[in-house]
């Protein structure tokens, strides 16, 4: 099996890191941008390339209903169908079947559930879903999982994460180790001793990489780092972390310090479609009267193809006039705003100077940070 | 003024040329993408140089609704505001007063009526129209001209031709030659005689260019032939000709076998947006179920960032799922496919070939050729 995981440099908990797969290397901490459909929506390949991205994350659930597995497969695997040859993770769609699907029935050895878009029945196994990964030819797969809501009680979270745990041991058993790595995803909920629980039982069953699911769910922002402060700290050292659908750049900030090593979230690319865009000092709601004649750029001294060519103003007109080439560059510059401040965090941690790093972003961002939309799809 | 036009080479009425402009070089016959709102919808301005083009259209209708006029000169013009920093052409509005605009009322000194976006109140009259076009800074301004629907009778087209008229005078006393260059709009409708009347009446004025309006308002392929072959010869041999609002392929084939020099239309770019893609051989019909699976580019050969890395089968799947990067990469080959349309077509122009490539490429594409989506915004 290709795939390595090397954690090369500790400052605190926070960890550079170098990530090795069959379609090459990613660099750690690492931002994945959201592809669902197989593609980040607005953003060609080549372009999400250009921004700086060195793999990117696709949805199984909804891969599954469009265009096929075997459409795809057929094709070639996911790589040549999305024609993007860097690193790709599928995530299960554990979490989409929770909470896209309909007249959903969990049993002990799957989910069946209705397509949120034409009704048509399915069902998701643990066996099935590492079957379709593999013939996808993904680099990261991640296991089937059950993922409930906030709030939720913890004899109810209990029972989810006893079927999980099943699950884990049947995708371990499915899974080939020559196509790829599959990782484990520890849920329990707010619950410690659950989430305790969680990581001892997967630990034992050796998986190349631990996801930390079951966040982003609804949960108050306090929770959410809650659950990671506690949970990091339980899994191997020498395997990759994934905090599942995380976050906002402080919510990263936050992770990485804790251990965290890889994040997917739709922020970037959805708030740039609602006009939200990031800068070092907050994010702006461009759409406001008050960019009207703003010639700056979105972020001074940024390097993206956005601030290259666009003003502020122009964003403004394109975005509230609903043109899409205000969501094709709000979406780049977004893209580029956290893949650059991965990068930044990166060098911070190899040089030893992660918390002044992190305490000087969250100076210059907090102030004027706003509640952005809660994650989604 | 810095505005100047040398046809060099005429191949039968077929002509190469070259248009000089302060913001640079147009070479001719020229296609000019559609930027409405001063942005080809999905292809910001660096894109749209990378896929060939060297002058695009806007539309100032639009720009006078959102931003506004005074929006755009503070902000230093707008080349400035859309990041374009090649030739601009603006239509001057008449064609959307007439398609778009509510409660039109026309009175011999210009137009008054509604937006069409909130229904405030709005006059555009022939020095207006040109005043904005100057603050804008662009290098190719049109006069306001009343255009009749089709089908109109004879005395109505009359009527609106001496109304056109009029303004062209108006028009002409008030632009500043320092700033671009004004056309001149032939109107007329399917009449013979009042396009010959308008063609002499606007001659007699000396613009730098001329313009065919009145076509691609509903009226059959034939009839908008008979125009083109008609009206062209009559128009002075040493300025610039433009076909407004046309067209497919082989209508700006024919046109430029009839002396035509440039061209703006929305079919490549609203065709992309409904899976309508152009090839040598025709456009495809990219939704549908035939293309699932196939693994080619849209064109064989095709240099363009969109078959560089996309095949039919993701551009099938990502425009049925309705995601932009399918809407993305469509557009950028249908631009593409038109831009490099018309550089083969001035090479066969320059060598003497034109009605050798001419005949070749009806050959290839005449075949399955569908009837696009008329012409509107």
């Amino acid at each position: 099996m290709s795939f390595r995981f090397e954690p090369r440099k500790l400052d605190g908990r926070a960890r550079r890191g170098v990530l090795t797969t069959q379609h090459g290397v990613v660099e750690t901490p690492a931002f994945m941008p959201v592809g669902t459909q197989g593609a980040v929506k607005g953003v060609p390949a080549a372009d999400l390339e250009a921004v700086g991205a060195s793999i990117f994350l696709a949805n199984l659930y909804h891969l599954v209903l469009r265009p096929g597995i075997d459409v795809i497969e057929d094709l070639g695997g996911l790589h040549a169908f999305s024609g993007w040859q860097r690193p790709i993770l599928t995530d299960s769609g554990g979490y989409q079947v929770y909470s896209l699907a309909n007249l959903r029935q969990v049993d002990r050895d799957g989910v069946t559930f209705r397509s949120h878009l034409d009704g048509s029945p399915l069902r998701f196994t643990p066996r099935s879903v590492v079957d379709w990964q593999q013939r996808l030819g993904v680099d990261i797969a991640m296991m089937l999982d059950e993922c409930p809501p906030w709030p939720c009680s913890e004899p109810e979270v209990e029972a989810a994460l006893s079927r999980t745990t099943g699950w884990a041991r049947l995708a371990r058993e499915a899974w080939n180790p020559a196509g790829g790595a599959l990782f484990g995803i520890v849920q329990g909920g707010i619950y410690e001793r659950l989430r305790e629980q969680a990581v001892s039982e997967l630990v034992s069953l050796d998986f190349p990489g631990y996801a930390i699911g079951g966040v982003s769910v609804g949960e108050p922002l306090r929770e959410r780092r809650k659950i990671v402060e506690f949970t990091t700290p339980l899994l191997p050292s020498d395997k990759p972390r994934y905090l599942m659908g995380v976050g906002t750049p402080l919510d990263i900030l936050h992770a990485v310090q804790h251990g965290v090593d890889l994040f997917d979230c739709v922020l970037p690319t959805r708030n740039a479609r609602h006009g939200v865009l990031y800068t070092r000092r907050g994010p702006l709601r461009i759409k406001n009267a008050g960019f009207r004649r703003d010639s700056r750029p979105v972020e001074d001294g940024c390097g993206c193809p956005c601030c290259r060519q666009a003003s502020r103003a122009l964003l403004h007109h394109l975005l509230r006039q609903g043109e899409l080439t205000g969501t094709v560059l709000a979406t780049v510059h977004n893209l580029w705003f956290f893949l650059d401040f991965m990068r930044q965090l990166r060098e911070a941690i190899a040089s030893g100077k992660t918390a002044l790093w992190a305490a000087r972003f969250d100076h210059d961002f907090a102030v004027s940070e706003r509640p952005p939309p809660t994650d989604g799809s």
